[in-house]
């Protein structure tokens, strides 16, 4: 069975969700950032980047928001989740992921994981002075020109959905008025009613 | 007929040797980024992001080097550029382009590009300064947990070996010195003796 490492607030849910979609048989389990515990040697014996996701399964273990939504999606065909039979349309899906992991997820992390990238206090605050207009060029982007509407690709639901709506839920804490982009609030609002989006969430916050 | 824009230096170098690797038929066209051709409209209309790379196909347009190079694997089965016919192996590959794309590149453009992040030259500074540090772990895992050796994914030379010697190829600039990686550097020198590798170099360098 799949075994899924979370934490809370975090891209995670993303493959969650899609798990949901998929109807895969699997568990859940809470790494807490409070306690540290990404940087412990039990949970970096299954991820040595410190870092959720992680999914355990059968073959071995995957990191990596885009590739594990792609595995779930050619795991569980069944549940159409992305366009498997055309390599271009694929490859559409996979750049658009691609971009929320490289860019929207990194601007993103400039505001809480400055620390990364720079050691200076001051350096870091100025770091998180710019997170409004980083990320909301990047959902500016996404609502001008690759946000096809209903759903990212248009009429198909795919895993971009759910990984572009849990990267939307962090606009309110960027800074970014989520106003400014009626597309993606609209994604969002859809997203947000569908049962398998209510009951990863659910899990997540009890 | 493919058509592959580049820059040099760029991390489009990936896609480039994978077209030979899969013998694509294809062209490529060379974008100034000192002349910021980049950002003028002609190259906007068929990358909003302006960035490189980006590849013109019969279908549409793509973008984002995990996403391209997985779509060179699937539309050229026969260089067996990827495990397609394995959801677990083929995600393996994709995670590890996706740290490439996602944690490694990243962590090289708050070299270069660390306005994307921030505004003040102080911050700018402090952001190079790190770079050596940051690049530095991500080699010193890669060294360690991720390249399997002779090639990253093992014995089977994939999509992520053009992509990990691409990246690799900037270690120097970035302050980090390759002797404390030895596996890495031996798969750079492999790399670099394969024709399609050297073709794709001196074509870009020409």
């Amino acid at each position: 069975m799949i075994k899924l490492y979370y934490a809370t607030h975090t891209c995670a849910l993303a493959s969650h969700i899609a798990l949901e979609e998929a109807a895969a048989e699997y568990e859940t389990v809470r790494i807490s950032f409070a306690n540290e515990e990404q940087r412990k040697p039990e949970y970096l014996a299954i991820n040595p980047k410190g870092r959720v996701p992680a999914m355990v399964t059968d073959k071995g273990i995957l990191t990596e928001t885009p590739a594990m939504l792609a595995f779930i999606a050619q795991s569980f065909p069944q549940a159409k989740l992305a366009p498997l039979d055309d390599p271009f349309l694929f490859a559409e899906v996979q750049a658009f992921n691609s971009y929320l992991c490289s860019t929207v997820h990194v601007a993103h992390a400039h505001r809480m994981r400055g620390h990364r990238w720079v050691d200076d206090p001051a350096a870091i605050a100025e770091m998180k002075r710019k997170v409004p207009e980083s990320v909301g060029a990047c959902f500016d982007l996404i609502e001008r020109k690759m946000l096809r509407g209903p759903w990212v690709m248009g009429d198909i639901y795919t895993i971009c959905d759910p990984y572009l709506f849990t990267l939307a839920q962090w606009m309110e804490g960027d800074g970014v008025d989520p106003s400014r982009f009626p597309k993606v609030s609209d994604h969002r609002s859809r997203m947000s009613e569908r049962a398998t989006v209510r009951k990863a969430i659910a899990e997540e916050s009890a």
